[in-house]
């Protein structure tokens, strides 16, 4: 048994619609971040980090959603959710989700995160003004460079899908008109036509 | 033949490594930064991001360095450089490659390359004040939780350890005194011996 440790409106969305995709024998479990569960004592043994997603498996934790996407595509081959046989292939997938990670995800988190990387309140203010221009520039390099459709590896889903849904649904709050990125919208609805996506929205939404 | 593009004094060093410990058929290309290079229309119809590493195949080209890394142990697996057989085992490796991409060299870019997310130089110059208190509070992290020893993983070394090396190799530029963290220190003085590093090492000082 699974624990996916979660909170709603956070990139931990990928991990939990890729494993409601692969079937899996898993739990949910919602961290409550306007509490700031996420920092409280009993979690940072969870996950010094502070941080959603975590992967509770029988081994141990997995944190960092790339880490956890691979691990639920590798230990439930027949989804399919990556081509494991093909190193290349699945290097493709990789450097898509470490672009989002290291990239894409820092570009929207200047706009409410910026403690992160200033303490003075002026300078958190000027950082959040650039977030619509890079959340713009990055999601034009993926509608014209990367996507490939009718996924965003192309013919077959893949765990790429879950992860870039989750975050090309923050655009209209990140000020951006995803009626830019035809293709990535297009995805978009498409993913929400998924029951597996469906089911884990309901959830989180609960 | 696999053709890697880096530049020094860059995270292509990581990559850079790990092709000479898998010991594989590989030429280095060398950007030349100080000349922007890595904007250059050329070099864009390789890599529409602009930026090092990018990996050649025959297959075609991969960007990012976790991914990277992740496909140089894939595709070399005699030179034992990731669990390959463990899923778990893996996402252990992926998940701290994806925290270095995406929250240690995020912090550390804040330095120089302030401009991704902000205009006004004065901001810039703000975000950069708070980078050395941000890589210590990162080593931090990684010297207590995460560092197995005497290899970053434990007793194996794995593609870990170049992206470890690589990044511990900016402390002190980003005004933090590596002796607060002996594990990573004694690390990099591990590596420094290894011949594979050696080469690389002289190869891009050249």
């Amino acid at each position: 048994m699974l624990t996916l440790f979660y909170a709603p409106n956070t990139c931990s969305l990928a991990s939990h619609i890729a494993l409601e995709e692969a079937g899996a024998a898993y739990e949910a479990k919602r961290l409550n971040f306007s509490e700031s569960e996420q920092r409280k004592a009993e979690y940072l043994k969870i996950n010094p980090k502070g941080r959603v997603p975590v992967l509770a498996t029988g081994q141990g934790t997995i944190t960092e959603t790339p880490a956890i996407l691979a691990y639920i595509a590798q230990t439930h081959p027949k989804a399919k959710l990556a081509p494991l046989d093909d190193p290349f292939q699945f290097a493709q997938i990789q450097a898509f989700n470490s672009y989002l990670c290291s990239t894409v995800h820092v570009a929207h988190a200047h706009k409410r995160r910026g403690a992160r990387w200033a303490d003075d309140a002026a300078v958190i203010e000027a950082m959040a003004k650039k977030v619509s221009q890079n959340m713009a520039e990055c999601f034009a390099l993926i509608e014209n460079e990367y996507f490939e459709g009718p996924w965003m590896m192309g013919a077959d889903y893949s765990i790429a899908d879950p992860y870039l849904f989750t975050i090309a649904g923050w655009l209209e709050g990140d000020g951006v008109d995803p009626a830019q990125f035809p293709k990535v919208l297009g995805h978009r609805t498409r993913m929400a036509a998924r029951p597996a996506v469906q089911r884990v929205l309901s959830r989180e939404a609960a």
